[in-house]
């Protein structure tokens, strides 16, 4: 079977998990997006690659900070964006999803950006597109429950092959609540596939995944052996509903067991970098000396995630 | 009297109400619409007939669907679009919505899309503006109380000639809550000026305005005799409060006898087609069959939306 | 100390307060908004200064009016503006105000406006962008707390000069609730500054800060008395919070002593002109004869106040 992202010819017709995305098109879109860096420290911010085109950021789940960087990559692009928090329209009024959708393609969209509180809904979706002979109109995952959250994935990839140059003699470590982030999904495919030799996955044994060695990965429940000698930290936000329940004693006990500290960040190589998708809970998932010291990279993540948020629209929008 | 939507020469000032709108008013809209379909095919789907005009999408009521249709409109004609949710807004700190007007026409508005919950509101909106010597902006109904939805009449109007050439030789049947409706007054006013010889509405009394005849229509309370023979099917949505009050037993109840299923629908002209403004209620003013079988002409109403709005909104430009 | 808000060299990089901007900055920003007024008469309202730039209106306090006078100023100057509403994203996610902030800088930004309860959040951020090195970044306040609401303090300024040409023979009177007023200050500073000899501030003790002579003004708390003779009366918006409290018995009473009447007006200056910041209370502090008649300047503030915003993010601009 060929995979619904890609067209017969290879090219990237939507943007739905890293998972099964050959390493040519991961490569591929970390390329195009090199260029598009420049473009933010010019005196005018845009190209105009998607000139007239009409994206839609479709937010099932509210999310200020994704819809805009969603947003400027997109005005960034010159495309006309329209901005849809459908939690509190439509669907409501008792209109299904694939109404909604149907009737944005019929306004001429070009683009849905999504997000969605429900797995799958964004393949659902590109599903329904290629269904209805709708395929020249492209879909971006913007984060579908706890499966995948792509353009996170690659704007990691992004900013740790900008900083190490080569994935295969690296070891990294994805740290923290692996059981519901959709981030660590996209990032452990894309680090697998990219060649990393030593994916690493530190935790709780309440927030692991219970099959989680199936994802090629080695598990670590005490943190300081996990953190020994990698190359690459990459934290995970902590809900904090996780507190509410049944899996966490307090934010403080999680905070001495799996909290980045420098005293731990110390058993890492010295080199090493530390990532966070944000918004970072301090003094929970990752102590403010280390969200702020010399090893962090979490800005530049957000800076390169606007880049590769305009790598993957102009590949789609140049592949549809 | 002028009517207070045309200058003294006759070009569109405001579009408020499509009651009392010459037949050359309409079909003028109609024809200007044709070619803006085609912009929607693009590659850059931009024309800048409304270039470095501010149009203010002022809504009183929430309603994503309908300001994304002016939202998109506007922006393909190049306009800068400001959307105010005024619901959350000055309104709830004392200030008076002819104040609330009076401020956006003082920063410099060329245009306002207004919908709001009372009857009558864009017409007090225009008469404010002539009143206060700025004829130069002008006003757009985008749905009032029980009053007008007149561009939602407008695209129904686009759809059929889309389809059936001609309206003098139509019967066409307006089907449902037309009681609450300001889309079936829009579209009763239309359809009577553009000639079409029977308009019939059909609906159970609660449902239907007591002086429903009055507007020149056939009703029928039976909508398989209300069917027969049509050529237009216009269904209304009905509106989930309705089931609470003492109007409807039940959404079954009412699709047993109103909801347009293949059966009933049997009884159309074979080459019928189905129309409905959406969000649809299937299952309840709709069965799943009819809307996405091969008479239902839904989403091709929302693509003409587009054009319609665009057509309205560059005429209201180009008149003042 | 050099004024935060000014480069070595003098020139504006950030708006903050008008408090010890100096008199040749003010009329600098003054002077720049005059040809603005122009832009919004032209047929294309725009020019290209920000062409390309990220403008970020981030409302930690919800304000559609202001922020709507923002994102025109911003559009019509030709840059990408992003509107966030903070209050009900990421800081809600337990993320500090610097760390939303950072991001936002990550993501591009080369100006910020900014409202927020918290008196002198805007200048933390000011401070905060010179020590992380990102001092081609601007803030403009756009009201913070109690303390300051700069670019209605310079629309005000720019408003009494056009109708009065010299700022050095006024008699200017400040009415209603200084004590809880950031427009109030803003007010006082840029008329000291610009030389206006004799400004007086006209209320209840309790509305009045304990200090307010300390802020160079003549107090009265008999409105009759303060009004004798003055050009130019600026109205204060009532709070309607403030009615609840144990500072006023109530509007009725509020309105008998300290609402603007025509009878109260004419003791001022014949040519005398009326400002308010609005949104109004009408028949709280300034009655309906007032604020639609002849004295009022209310909706010609409005007009300006889009010109000098351009000013300034114009200034802010090329200054960076």
């Amino acid at each position: 079977m060929l995979n619904p992202q890609l067209s017969a010819d290879g090219r990237l017709k939507h943007l739905i998990t890293l998972d099964g995305l050959p390493k040519s098109v991961l490569t591929q879109i970390l390329d195009t997006a090199a260029p598009f860096t420049e473009v933010a420290e010019r005196e005018v911010k845009k190209v105009p690659l998607l000139r007239g085109k009409s994206v839609f950021n479709v937010f099932f789940e509210n999310s200020t900070r994704t819809r805009t960087t969603f947003e400027i990559a997109a005005k960034r692009l010159s495309a006309d964006v329209i901005n849809l928090n459908v939690s509190t329209s439509s669907t409501s009024k008792g209109e299904t999803l694939l109404d909604t959708v149907d009737n944005l393609c019929a306004m001429g969209a070009d683009m849905f950006v999504m997000r969605h509180a429900s797995s799958g809904a964004p393949y659902l979706l590109a599903q329904h597109l290629r269904n209805t002979g709708r395929e020249h109109i492209s879909v971006v995952n913007a984060g579908d429950g706890r499966h995948a959250h792509p353009t996170q994935g690659l704007l990691d990839m992004y900013t740790i092959r900008h900083y190490k140059k080569d994935f295969t003699n690296l070891t990294v470590a994805v740290v923290g609540d692996v059981l519901h982030s959709r981030v660590a999904r996209s990032e452990i495919a894309a680090l697998t596939t990219l060649g990393v030799p030593e994916v690493r996955v530190i935790g709780p044994k309440t927030l692991l995944p219970t099959d989680v060695e199936r994802m090629g990965v080695r598990v670590f429940h005490n943190m300081e052996e996990g953190l020994r000698g990698v190359d690459v930290v990459m934290m995970l936000r902590l809900q904090n509903e996780r507190m509410q329940g049944a899996l966490l004693p307090s934010s403080q006990e999680y905070f001495k067991f799996y909290g980045l500290t420098e005293e731990k960040l110390a058993l890492a190589a010295k080199d090493a970098i530390v990532l966070h998708p944000g918004p970072m809970n301090r003094g929970v998932e990752i102590d403010s000396a280390v969200a702020d010291g010399a090893n962090a990279v979490i800005l530049p993540q957000v800076t390169f995630g606007i880049a590769v948020r305009m790598a993957v629209m102009s590949m789609l929008a140049a592949g549809n």
